[in-house]
C-alpha cells in the first residue's frame, strides 16, 4: 500500500485530526481544494440546523510547502466549533438501537456510552472527506474525475446516470472524463438532495418533509462514477490486491453504509451470462465496449471503462421518536433518549464516497506508476497510455 | 491484523500453495478438517464434468505437530491433477469479456492472455477454502458456526433463513449456535444447488437445465450466517478496523462476486428509521433483540446477534456460445473462443464465502482475545462472556 | 500489528501531529504523563540554547475520556513556539553532508532543500516521544519499566548497568522491575549527560566543552533496558514477527542512529559458544539465569530476562564549522552553510529509544494478551504468569 | 509495501514453502537463478556433514510463465531430503540456552520443545535465500549488485572491502557496480570461509579447526555491500518508510544475528562530526563523495553511494559440549542434550544477508518506480537517473 491514513478526535472534542501518508511531492494543494467537498458533506435538504453553524474549515498543518505537497505526510486539523466544545459529562446508560453504543460498551467495558458515541459519530467522516479531497486532487491531475450522486432516497428512485454506461475507449481521455463529470455534477449540485434527476429531487424533498413531520429518518442509495482511470489498477494476483475488494472495504466503512454494489451486479445476478458482460469491440483506432455492466472492473482490475459503484445507507438510527432500549445500569426497559437529528445523510454520502474511493484509487495509481513526484507519475501514466493497443500498429501514440 | 494469508500457484501449474500465518497453537487440525468444505466447493448441480475427476486433496505441510497447530504458519498444498499438468503453450490473443484477460494483459504488458487466465482463474479459491476451513475450525472451537446457502439463482429466489432473524440473547450460547447451523446445513446439503428451500431447489435445477440447453450461464445470491459470535468484534474507532469493511473486502474479493449486503440493507435503505433497526430489549436475565435487520453488526462491530451477509455473483463469463471480442495481435473483431465451462458457481460460493469470512472473523477474535494458544483464547472469551450484563446483577455468571 | 502510529508536521510548521491507534481502553492517561519524557528529550548538557525556550507542551486532543483511554486513537498535538512559526522562504540549494538534504532533493525533485530539512529534522522525534510515553504508561501498568542511559559519548565510556545483567527469575516481578529501573533512573537523572556513571559524566561534560570550543559535534552510545517483561513476546514463526527485528527497526529509525545491538552481541561475536549464552538454571521455585548475554531475547522472543538493547549515534551533521558541499543551482563547490546547532543529541536519544521501543513492546503485549481493555490485558497477563513453570508443581500460583 | 513474503514449513517436515508477492512481470527467472545462492548458504568451512547430503533444490511452482515472472506471486518449494523426513516423536523437555526453546515453550504452552525447534531452526533461512535470490535478480537487472562477505570470525578480523568506501558519483553506473561486485565475489568465493582476505581466511580456518577440537562454536561479522542503487530509495518522511529501519529489521531477523551496523557507525560514534560525514563534491560532471562513512544512507534514504551494512552473529547455540539447563517436566537441573552441530554459520550469513536485504531493496525500488512490469520499471529508473544533476546543465543526459 502506497497511501494510508489515520484519523482521530471525538465528536465534541476540540479538534479532528487526520494524517494521510504517501502522497507524492508536487501536487498543488491548499485548503481551498478541500473546502468544496467539506461543504457538500454538511449540506443537503434534510440535515438538522446543527449543520448550518458548523462550517468546517480544514487547516493543512503539515505536508505542503509553498502550496505544493512535499512527499511528507499531509496533516489536517478541523476544529470543532463552540457548540461542540463543552463535552457532556452526563452518563448515558441506555444504548441506542442501530448505533455502536451497545457493542462498543460491551467491547470496551464502559458503563457509559459517551466514549462510544463520541468516536463512532459520523462527525469523523469530515476528516475522511478532507483527506480524500487531497487524493481526489491527485486523481484529477492524472485525468480522472469522481462524482457521487443520489439514486434513491426514502424509496424514491432517480434516473440512472447514463454517463456511467460506458461508450468510450478503454483509455478514455481526461477531456471526456471532465466533460462527463461536469455534466453530472452540474445536475447534482442544482438539487438540494444531490440527485441529478430534477423530477426525483422534487419527490424526494416532499418525502423528506413528510419524514420530518413523522419523526422518521430515511435511507437510500448513492452512485459513484469515476471517469478517466487507466486500465490496470488493482490486481487479480492476490485476494487483497483486488480493487473491488479495496473499494468495497472503503465504502462499507462509511457509517450507515450496509451494502456495496459494483457495476450492475444486482441486475447481473438475475440475468444470463450473455446479458451480464460487456462485449469487447473496436472503437476508432482502439478498443471499446458498448456497455458497462461490469462497472469498469473485471477480475478486480480497472478495464478502462468508467468505474461505477453503488451503496445503500440504512436510515440513520437517531430518531426524534426514539426506539426502546434497556438501561444497562438497572436492566430496566426504557424509551430511547431523544437526540436532535438529521432526517437523512444520503446526500452527504455522495461526497464521503468520493473521498474514500479517491484514497483507494490514488493508492492504486501510485502503486502502478511510482510514488515520489507528480511529474514522474504523470510521465509514467502517459507512457503507459501510449503503449495501449492501437491499430494500425504504426499509429501507436 | 493477527491473521494474514497469501496464496500462489496457477490453474494449470503443478500445485496451489497457501500460507496462513497467525493461528494460535493448540487447535486440533488435520487434513480431514479441510476436506468437507473443499468437496462442497467442487460440487453442485451445474458444474461441468471437470469437477468430477478433480477431487482436491489438501496436504498440510507446515504448522501442525501431532495433530495440533503450533503457532507456526499453516502451509497447505493442493496438487493439480493430471488433466491440469500440461500447461497449454498456445498463445491466447483474444481477451474474453467479463474476465480479467484484457485488464491483465494491458496491466502486465502481455500479448498472450495465458498468464492472466492461469492466475485469475477461480481455481485459486480452492486454496482460500482450505485455509479458511482452518479458520472456521478455530471459530467452531470458540462456539461460532458459519453457514452459507443459496438464496437466489438464475432469478429464482429461495425462502430466507429464519435462523438469521435473531431471537437469542446477545451472547447466544454455542449450543444454540450449533443447533441453528445444523438445521440450515442439513437443509442445504440435501439440495444439489445448496439451497435450504426444497421447492426453490427444484425450480433452480430446472432453470439450470434450461441454461445448459441454451449455452447460458447463471448468477445468483448467497446468504452467509454466523451464529455464536461474541459482541465486540471489530471496532468503530478507525476506518479499517470496522468489521463490516473487512468482511466486505473479503467477500468482494471472491471471483464473480460484485455485490455485498450486510443484514437487510437493501430493504432498510427503503424503509423509515423505525423499521430499520433492532430494538434492544430484556431477554431472560440478559439482553436480546426481536429482529436482526442490522445483520449482527452495529457501528462496524458485532452486537451478539447472528451475523448475516449476502452477496451477488454475476453469471460466469465463460460461455459455450462465446461473446465477441477483438484479437489483440491483429485488431480484428472475432467471436470469443469457446472454453468448457460450468453453468453456475453460485452453490460453490456458499463455501468460499464461509472460508473467507472465517478468516476475517478468526482474525477479529484473535485481536480481541489474544493470540498464542487456544486455551488462553477460550479462557479470555469465557471471562468476557461472564462479564456481559445480567440482571439481577448478583446473578452474573 | 495491534498498535500503529503516524506522525506529521514540519520543524517550522505550526504544529506537530501524532496519532497512535490501537491502545486499549482504561489506561489512566493525561498530558502530565507525557511531559516528563518530553522534557528529558529537550534537556542534556550540550544542547544549543534553542532548547531552553522551547518547552514542548503536548496536547491530547483525542482518545481519552475523563482521564482514561477509550480504545479510540490517541491524538497528540505539539505546537511549535513563536521562534518556529516564521518558516523561512530563503531557498537552500546547498545540501549538507550527513543530512537527508541531497537524497531528499533528488528523490522528490526539489531544487530547494527546505522541504527536506523541515520534515527530516529530529524535531519530529518530539512526537514519537509523546506517543511512546503513552505506550510506556501501558507497559508500566503491566509491570514493565524501560530506562535508557548514555554508555558512551565523545569516545568516553561509562560503566555498564549491572541491573541489566539478569539475576531474576524469568517472570521477574513488577516490584523488582520497578526497583531496578528506579535505581538506574535516579543515577541517570542526576547526570547532565544522562549517564548513570558519575565519573564518566564528568569526563563527558569536559569532552563536550572541548567540542563546543572546537565547533565539533559528538556521537555516542545509549543502552536501553526493559525490566519486567513476560517471556513470550514476539515470535520466531515468521521473519517479521520476531521482536528483535521489530526493535531493531524502531531503534534504527531514530535520526542519527546507525547501529543497534541486542544484548552483548559485539562481545558474543568474538567469544566461543560457551561464553555467549545464558545457562538455564533453577532459581527458587522457578527458572533463572546467571547471565544475560542474550539481552532477554532468544529466537526473537523475550525470555523473561531484562531486555537490553544498545544503539550508536553518529555525531550530528550540523556543524558550526560546516562541511564543504556543492550548490545544486550552479554546480559550484561551496562551504556548507552554518546553522545553529547542538553539540550532541546522545542524551536525548535515551528517551527517544524508550519511546519507540515502548511502542514496539506494547504492541507485542497487546498481540499476546488481547487488546480491548486494560483490565482484560492485566488479567490475561496474570493468568499467563500463573502458568509459568514452578516446582514443586503443586505450588504453582 | 510493494513486496511481501511469508515462509512456512518445519525443519523435519516434508517441504519448505515460500510465497513472494509483488514482483513485477517480465523478470527472466528460473530455478537456476536461485541455485547459486542456495548452494552458498549450505557451504562453508565449519558446517557439519549434514550439509553435504542436503543439496537443496528449489522448485518454482507459481508466478512464472515461459521463464518470466508474471506479476503473480512467486511460489517456491524446497523438499526436505530423506534424512529429514522422519520427524522425531521423542519429547524434548530440556530447553537449550541460546535457542528459542524456552521462550517458545512458555509462549505457546508446550511441554515439548519439538514444535519450537522445528520452526525456529535456521533451516527456514533456505527459503529466505530462495525468495531473496529472485529479488536480487530484479536488482541486478536494475543495475545493482549485492555481495556479502565475512569480515570477522572467531575473533579474527579480515581487511575491510575498499570497494564499499565510495569513490563513484551518486548515480554510479551498472557497469562499475558489476565490476566492484565481481571483484569482491571472486575473492570471497575463493575462500572456504567466505572472506575476501586470503590471509584472514587461512587464520579463520585454523581457528575453526581449533573450535572443532574443543567442541566450541564461533560467531563473527558479515559485511554486505550494495553497488549501483539509485539515490532516493526509502524515505525520511515517516518512521517506517526509512530504509535504514527496514534493512535493520530484515537483517536482525536472521537467526543468530544480534547486531546491525549501517556504514561506519561504530567508528563514527567515537569520532567528531568532521570525521563522521561524507563531504559532497563535484565528480566529473556530477556529484561525488570522497568517503562513504554513512554507508550510502543519509536520513534513511539511499544517497547514491554504495550501501554498506554489517552484522554480528553470536556463536550458534548448539554445542557439542552442551550447556546446562533444566528439565521442565521435573524441574531438575540437567546437562543440555547433545545435538550434531555446525561450528559456525557466519559464512552462510553472507548470502542470507544478501537475500533479505535484496527483498527490502527491491521493495523500495518498486515503491519508487512503479511495480507492474520490468520494462516500465527500467524506463522510470533511467528517466530518473537522467534527471539527476549534471553540469553544465545543458549536458544533462
Amino acid at each position: 500500500m502506497a497511501l494510508r491514513y489515520l484519523t482521530a478526535g471525538e465528536s465534541h472534542g476540540p479538534v479532528l485530526v487526520g494524517i494521510l501518508d504517501g502522497l507524492p511531492a508536487g501536487i498543488p494543494l491548499a485548503e481551498r481544494d478541500l473546502v468544496p467537498r467539506m461543504k457538500r458533506r454538511m449540506g443537503g435538504y434534510g440535515r438538522g440546523k446543527r449543520m448550518t453553524f458548523e462550517a468546517d474549515r480544514p487547516q493543512i498543518v503539515g505536508g505542503t510547502w509553498k502550496g505544493e505537497t512535499t512527499g511528507a505526510p499531509l496533516a489536517v486539523l478541523i476544529e470543532n466549533r463552540s457548540n461542540r466544545q463543552g463535552r457532556t459529562t452526563v452518563r448515558k446508560t441506555v444504548p441506542r438501537p442501530g448505533h455502536a453504543d451497545l457493542a462498543g460498551m460491551l467491547k470496551y467495558g464502559f458503563s457509559d456510552a459517551n466514549p462510544v458515541i463520541e468516536r463512532a459519530s459520523a462527525r469523523e467522516t469530515a476528516m475522511r472527506v478532507a483527506l480524500g479531497a487531497a487524493a481526489c486532487r491527485l486523481l484529477e491531475l492524472a485525468g480522472a474525475r469522481l462524482a457521487g450522486h443520489v439514486i434513491e432516497l426514502g424509496g424514491i428512485s432517480a434516473a440512472p446516470c447514463s454517463e456511467g454506461a460506458g461508450h468510450g475507449t478503454h483509455d478514455g481521455s481526461a477531456t471526456s472524463a471532465a466533460r462527463a463529470a461536469d455534466r453530472l455534477e452540474r445536475a447534482r449540485d442544482a438539487s438540494p438532495v444531490a440527485s441529478a434527476d430534477p423530477a426525483a429531487s422534487k419527490a424526494i424533498m416532499a418525502r423528506i418533509d413528510e419524514a420530518v413531520a413523522r419523526g422518521e429518518t430515511l435511507g437510500g442509495r448513492v452512485e459513484l462514477i469515476v471517469w478517466g482511470l487507466p486500465p490496470g489498477l488493482g490486481s487479480y494476483v492476490q485476494h487483497d490486491r483486488r480493487l473491488d475488494a479495496r473499494l468495497a472495504a472503503a465504502l462499507a466503512a462509511i457509517p450507515s453504509v450496509k451494502e456495496v454494489e459494483l457495476g450492475d451486479a444486482l441486475a447481473a445476478g438475475r440475468s444470463s451470462g450473455h446479458e451480464a458482460h460487456d462485449v469487447i469491440a473496436r472503437a476508432g483506432d482502439g478498443l471499446g465496449r458498448a456497455s458497462n455492466r461490469a462497472g469498469g472492473l473485471e477480475g478486480g482490475v480497472t478495464n478502462g471503462q468508467p468505474l461505477v459503484a453503488r451503496l445503500t445507507l440504512k436510515p440513520i438510527s437517531t430518531l426524534r421518536r426514539p426506539l426502546p432500549s434497556v438501561d444497562l445500569d438497572t436492566g430496566r426497559a426504557v424509551e430511547g433518549r431523544y437526540v436532535r437529528s438529521d432526517v437523512t445523510v444520503v446526500p452527504a454520502a455522495t461526497v464521503i464516497a468520493e473521498a474514500v474511493a479517491g484514497i483507494v484509487l490514488a493508492d492504486a495509481l501510485l502503486e502502478k506508476f511510482g510514488a515520489d513526484t507528480l511529474p514522474e507519475l504523470l510521465a509514467a501514466l502517459a507512457s503507459y497510455r501510449g503503449r495501449l493497443p492501437r491499430w494500425p500498429k504504426g499509429r501507436n501514440r
